[in-house]
């Protein structure tokens, strides 16, 4: 087996069980009597329209909005390419000409809703009287404050026009199909892309608690909105939702399971650790070293050859000047601590194909790694310390270039322990 | 099964493991022509003291260091108690008279080296010309300099007259067992209390480069020291380490196998994750906490009910002002995140007996634990932001209290992810 071309196998592997032309089609509902309007946001939402297109009897309507470079070929649905995660104007227009679309359906129509990762920051629609500006500004307070994530989306659903199941509520009366491709811990319906069609559970006054809790009192129009508490998000059992179906139709895990099989297959065991792991990613790798040395010294929890498998988000704390984003500094840390360990060899991508803001999706490392970074003058622990994870792979030729993959299911970490050759 | 009680009883099996009285008798040689002389060093020391006197026929006579309240009743050694981690006048005092006692002897005679964590801050035996205060001071720099604990050691031992091997040469021509109670990663020999009676690898030169590379200048005397390179260390195939044995009584996968054995018996699959899991403690609690969620959740890596167990030792970085050590903050930041998840209870604690600087050994934690937290106006984010969970565990009375254990290999956790009681 050569172990890097064994790892690619299982990240392509992961990465092709959320292929949207591998996932949309059986979940695709029968034709309405009426119309079919697709609708969607999300690094996959393009590529979605396109399955959906490619396997659909009748005639299709639609507008989708994904990130710069996620875009697929569509010929009846719009694709429209906005930004993220820092919302843009193209967001704000395409999420305006979603609601439109979905507004004075009947009930003989359906909306097609085709949500994934990413589609929170692109489906970027102010409520009334609020401007993009109003919302970026709460948001970065928020950000910085510690809020946990879902703090800062019960702020964010109670100051947009569509999040919260508000996009659900304006297809009404027409059948809603939302079909997900996850990304987040646990599933939560209600946070993939903030939950457009989905009852939120959240109020006004839970926002308000948010920003008093860490002391958010600017923009001073956010604040007045959500004491205005004008429209409320439809709640959980609310009848406006009653014509709602939301299908998963990919997981973290089920890529986690596709890449297992893989393993298995190879004769490796499979040890799927987490499809939702957070953390600083420094820390985060100095653990799956920790139990790759399980492995490797006592055969625990199994003997090698063994592949550890983790999913979820880790975090960066940025405090250097170099570049990189999460799957490379976590695969650095690793490195690092592996100290050129024999025998273990790890991939970091992320599923998405682009890692933070750089060109790749994540890299590769071995135990030679360390050994051939220092031939070229590269210190591990220094690039750590810079935060530059991908200049280092870089200079060693290691990253894992794919483009945008078209889906996102997160992050997806694989290391191999191999077998003793000659036990 | 009552889960804290089961927690408790594995907390207690690692202790046991590795408790002097069992693990020292089968390891003593057969008692030698001349003279038994005992010395040591760790929190362990007294109790291994003790239990070589209780099984030992023949005269014996010695002496060993300790920390402060980890002394044990020994008849014919003399147990000495001192400060650590930062050494004091008791320590130093000590480790000149092991080191004159050890002087003089013939190749008839025995040493008995007890050797235990901690052994390292308890032998202060500055080399000649340097003072505490000297070492003191470029430790405390090398500490705050980011250097690995390798490179932190490889200085050490080249300042004093005792760590990495010296003190086996001042035994020679004296037989010399050393029986070891390891607390560190991979059990290397030569990094417990810094290795007195094993080769040293490194040299002065090595040490300066340390110096160098975190650009350490002071104090003069510690780098006029290492210039002079005096006296090396003796390197691995030195003959003056030829009568030297040691023997690896008690490790931390020792004691995490002796909790598996007892999950096993009642009817919990224990995984091993690791013996020397490091880290910042709150990161290396979400990832615990997101491998116990896939258990619950997908029945991987094994099926509930399962117990996971990993040593090591994780590393707070103190922003707060609360009270506390490792092990209470890793509980608190894995009980914040499992945010209540039902029938997953947990147990941290330093198996010496102290977390940190406090009284107790560790915590204990379940699903309500939040809950009760909140009706008490504790707030697990906030506590965790302060650095408290000393004052958030004592003040639910879910702390763990034992006293010193008076052995010690690190860091013990076990997270039970019960059975669904109807499935």
């Amino acid at each position: 087996m050569i172990p890097n071309a064994f790892l690619n196998d299982l990240f392509k592997a992961a990465v092709a069980a959320a292929d949207p032309a591998r996932c949309v089609p059986p979940h695709l509902p029968e034709p309405p009597k009426g119309r079919t309007i697709v609708v969607g946001a999300g690094k996959a939402a393009a590529a979605m329209a396109k399955a959906v297109e490619d396997n659909w009897s009748g005639p299709l309507e639609g507008l989708v909005v994904t990130r710069y470079g996620h875009g697929a070929p569509c010929r009846h649905i719009e694709a429209v390419e906005a930004s993220h995660p820092v919302p843009d104007s193209a967001g704000r227009e395409a999420s305006d000409r979603i609601l439109k679309m979905v507004g004075g359906l009947t009930a003989d129509d359906l909306v097609l809703c085709l949500i994934s990762g990413g589609g929170s920051a692109l489906l970027a629609a102010p409520a009334p009287g609020l401007t993009l500006e109003d919302k970026r500004g709460v948001t970065a307070r928020l950000l910085r404050s510690g809020a946990t994530i879902s703090e800062i989306n019960c702020v964010r659903k109670h100051l947009s026009a569509i999040k919260g199941g508000r996009l659900a509520m304006a297809c009404a009366p027409a059948r809603v199909v939302t079909l997900a491709i996850s990304d987040v811990p646990g599933d939560d319906l209600s946070a993939i892309a903030s939950g457009p069609t989905v009852a939120d559970p959240t109020s006004f006054a839970d926002a308000l608690a948010v920003l008093a809790a860490y002391r958010i009192e600017e923009p001073r129009d956010v604040l007045a909105h959500l004491k205005a508490a004008a429209e409320e998000t439809p709640k959980p059992g609310d009848p406006r939702l009653a014509r709602v179906e939301t299908k998963l139709i990919a997981t973290p895990q089920d890529s986690l399971e596709a890449a297992a099989r893989v393993a298995r297959e190879a004769g490796v065991t499979p040890v799927i650790l987490g499809d939702s792991i957070e953390g600083e990613a420094r820390d985060i790798a100095l653990m799956h070293a920790g139990i790759a040395r399980q492995v490797a010294r006592h055969g625990q929890p199994t003997p090698a050859p063994a592949v550890l498998l983790s999913g979820g988000e880790t975090t960066v704390t940025v405090r250097g000047e170099g570049r990189g984003g999460r799957n490379a500094e976590f695969l650095l840390a690793l490195t690092a601590d592996l100290a050129g360990a024999p025998r273990i060899h790890a991939l970091a991508c992320d599923t998405d194909g682009i890692d933070g803001t750089e060109d790749n999706a994540g890299a590769l490392a071995g135990p030679d790694t360390l050994a051939r970074a220092e031939a070229l003058g590269l210190d591990a622990r220094a690039s750590l310390t810079n935060n530059d994870g991908y200049g280092f792979f870089s200079k060693l030729g290691d990253l894992i270039i794919t483009g945008p993959t078209r889906t996102n299911v997160n992050d997806f970490r694989a290391i191999l322990i191999a077998g003793d050759p000659k036990p």
